[in-house]
C-alpha cells in the first residue's frame, strides 16, 4: 500500500450546466467516500488544454496535498496516454491526458517524480462508450490513489522525460522593449501577461506604453499609457493599469471595468511594453496614442 | 427509526447565480451535518422537467448510495404532490416534486419501491411564501433521511402506480430507417439521440445518413453523412460522426467543434438515420447531399 | 483559544470560470482541513457590493452556525477595512471587506458584537500581489477562526458604530399609493421588491396597478394590472402577479416566463403599486393600461 490522500482538487472544461462533473464526484464518493473533492474551475473553455494548464499552473503552489485531476482532453478515446505523475516526493500526484495540461504545473511543483501510464483495467470503470475518461479512468485512478493504491499499480512507468510538454510562451526583453503575450483574461476583465514586475527594465518608469495586437493584425494594434499601481482603484476612472497581480505577474487592469474589452485584447495578444516618450515621461504629460478599436 | 444515509446526490434548475442552492445546502448542513452533498448540475433550463429527468436518468448508476434530491418544479406552490420513492430495498431515496422528474430515474434504478406524499409538515420549514420547495420541503426531508427518520414518517403513503410518469420518446426502427430523437446537446455540442449502437440495423454499414429536422419545419431539414466512430479525434475535420456515448447511446458528434451548432439540430429535433445509397457506399464517394441551414 | 466552527460559507462576485473560488478553499482546505465549505452563491455581477449584500441578507437566517465570507471587493489592495464580526453571541462571524456588502446580513442577525480590522498579518498568507484578499486575507482569517483562534487575535478592535453601512431602500408607503423598488432578479425572471405583503394597505384588494420605471426615465415607464397570488402557477398566462416569495417579500412574477424581460424591468427600477381604478375593480374589467416597452 502507499500513502493515503483525503483531497482530490479537480479542473476541467466540462462546464456544469452538465452532469459530467456530479458524475465524476459521484464516482469518488463510491470508491473514495472519506475523499474531499474541491473544485478549482470546470470553466475553461471547450478542448482549450493550454487554458487548463495555466489555471492549474497558477492554482498549484496553493492546492491541499493530495491528489489534483485536471481534464482538459479533446483527445478522449484514442491512444493518447491517461497519466498519473507524482511531485514534491509523493505530497502530490496529478492525475489528467498526457497532452500538456498537467505540464506547466507539475513543473511548479518541482518536477515529475514516478509517473504511470493508467493502463490497469482493475483500476477502471466498465463504459459503454470511450468519450468520458473523466468518470471512468481518472476518476478511480483518484479515488484509488486516496484509498492507498500505490502509484504503480495503476499502470506501466512511463520516463518522466518523454511525458508530453507545457507550452507557456517565453518574453522578449531587451533594455528598450519587453514582448509580452497575454496569458490570461479573468472575469473581471484583468489581463494577466508573461512577464512579472521584475522583467520590466527599472528604467522604464511608472508609466510605460503599452501595444497591443492580435497575432494576424497587420495594423500595429491598439497603443495606450499604462500606470503602475498596487490595486484596482488606484488606476484612474477610464485609465489603464499594469499591477502586480495574484500570481506576481503582471496584468492590465482598468479601475472596475474590463480591461479586455475596453481594449480590445485577447489571449494570446502580443504586448509590447516600452518606455514613454522621454520628453512626454519628463513633463508628465500624457503620451498623444492613437487608439484604434476599429480593426477588432 | 429507519436507514441512515450520508449523501445527498442534487440536481435542479436553479442556476448558481441566484443563492438558492446554497440555502438548500445550509439547511441540509443545519439539519444533517454529517451529510456530503453532490451536486449533479443545477444547470437544468428553468422549467425544463423533461431536460432534467433525462440529466437525473444518465447520472443514476453512478450516483452514491443515498438520498437523490431533483427539484425542477414549475408547479411549486400548487396541489403538485412533492414525494420521495425509495428504490433499489431503500439503497436510495429519491425526492422532489411529483411531475415526472424523477419517474425516469427510479425505472432505471429498477422501479420504485415505498413511496409517501411529503405531507407532515413537522418535517419542513414553516416559510414565509410558497415558492421555494427546495429550501422548505426538499431539503429537510433528505436531511431527516440521512438522520434515520423512516420514509414513512415524512408523509401519507403512495401507491408507485400513481405517480407521475417520465416521457422518454421512443425511436421508431424497421430494416431500412431509423427515426430518432434528439434528447440533450452537452456541453460541447454533442447530440444524444434516444437510440443506442444495437438499434441500428447490421446492414447500415460504418457510413450512414442521417436527417435532422425540427418538428415544424416542412422543409425537409438537413441532410449529412456520418461516419460510425469511437472517439470524437477519429471523426475527420469538418466531418460528422455517430460515436457510442458515455451512456452508451448514439451521439451526433464533430471533432472539438460543435455539431450541434454546426448542423443547426437542437433538443427535441427529429433525426432519421438511413444506409448511405448502395451505389455512393461501393465507391466510397460521398453523398451528393442537400445542407440546408438556412431554415432554421 | 476561542470557540471552533466547522462550516464556512461564502459568497462572491468571482464567478467560477477562473479558479479563484477553488484557490479560496484550497487555502481553508490546508489550514483547516475539518471546515466544510457551503458556497453560497459566486454570481454576483463584478464589483455590484449592493447585489452581494442582499443576496446575503436573503441568505443569514438559513446558514449554518460558523463563519460567512463575503467578498465582493472594488476597493480591494487599497486602505479599505478587511473585517471581521461576531454575531449572535459568536454563533457566526462575517469576514469580508468592510465596504457594506456584510451591513445588512449583520443587521438581520441581531446587529454586530465584537469587531476587528484584521490588521495581524500572522494570520495571512504573503501575497506576491495586493489584489487576491479572498485567498490571502479572508480565507486564512475564516480558517484560523474554524481551528478557534480567538477574533481578537486576528486585528485591532473596531466599534460596530464605525463599520461601513448598508444601503437598503426605504420604500414610501400611505394609504393611496406605495412606491418601492426592484431589488432582484433572479434566474427565473422574479423581481423582488422592498415590500412585503403587510406593506400593502388592506383596501388595495386582489388585483393592483403596478407602475415600473427605470431611475432615469421621463416616460412614465410601464403600467399593468397584477394579480395578488401564492404560486406562479396560479397566474394566468401572459399574465402578472405579485406573490409572497421566499423570503417573504413581494416579488412581480410570471408563469414560467421571466417576468423581467417581459415587462423590462430591472434592479433599482422603481415600482408603484396602487389600486386599480374603483370602477375597473368593480366589474372585474382588466384596466387599460399603456404598456410601453420601447422605451427601455
Amino acid at each position: 500500500m502507499g500513502r493515503r490522500y483525503d483531497t482530490i482538487s479537480f479542473l476541467s472544461d466540462y462546464g456544469t450546466n452538465d452532469e459530467f462533473v456530479g458524475v465524476v464526484k459521484s464516482v469518488i464518493r463510491d470508491l473514495a467516500p472519506h475523499a474531499t473533492v474541491i473544485d478549482l474551475t470546470h470553466g475553461i473553455a471547450p478542448f482549450d488544454v493550454r487554458a487548463g494548464s495555466l489555471a492549474l499552473a497558477r492554482s498549484i503552489s496553493y492546492v491541499a496535498a493530495g491528489v489534483i485531476v485536471a481534464v482538459v482532453d479533446p483527445g478522449v478515446g484514442t491512444s493518447r496516454r491517461a497519466i498519473a505523475v507524482e511531485v514534491a516526493d509523493g505530497e502530490g500526484v496529478l492525475v489528467g491526458p498526457d497532452n500538456g495540461v498537467l505540464a506547466p504545473a507539475v513543473a511548479m511543483a518541482g518536477g515529475a517524480g514516478r509517473a504511470v501510464s493508467l493502463t490497469n483495467v482493475e483500476y477502471q470503470l466498465v463504459a459503454p462508450g470511450a468519450t468520458f475518461d473523466g468518470r471512468d479512468v481518472f476518476a478511480p485512478a483518484a479515488a484509488h490513489l486516496c484509498n492507498g493504491v500505490d502509484l504503480l499499480e495503476l499502470g506501466d512507468p512511463v520516463d518522466a522525460d518523454v511525458l508530453f510538454p507545457g507550452m507557456v510562451p517565453l518574453p522578449q526583453i531587451d533594455d528598450s522593449t519587453v514582448i509580452a503575450q497575454a496569458l490570461w483574461t479573468d472575469r473581471f476583465g484583468n489581463v494577466q501577461l508573461n512577464v512579472g514586475p521584475d522583467d520590466i527594465p527599472p528604467g522604464f518608469g511608472d508609466m510605460v506604453e503599452i501595444r497591443m495586437s492580435a497575432p494576424a493584425d497587420a495594423s500595429g494594434g491598439t497603443t495606450r499609457v499604462a500606470t503602475r499601481t498596487t490595486s484596482f482603484a488606484d488606476v484612474g476612472a477610464g485609465a489603464v493599469g499594469l499591477v502586480v497581480d495574484a500570481n506576481g505577474m503582471l496584468a492590465i487592469v482598468m479601475n472596475q471595468r474590463s480591461a479586455a474589452d475596453e481594449l480590445g485584447v485577447d489571449d494570446g495578444d502580443q504586448v509590447v511594453i516600452s518606455p514613454l516618450d522621454e520628453d512626454a515621461a519628463r513633463t508628465g504629460e500624457a503620451l498623444p496614442v492613437s487608439v484604434d478599436l476599429t480593426t477588432r
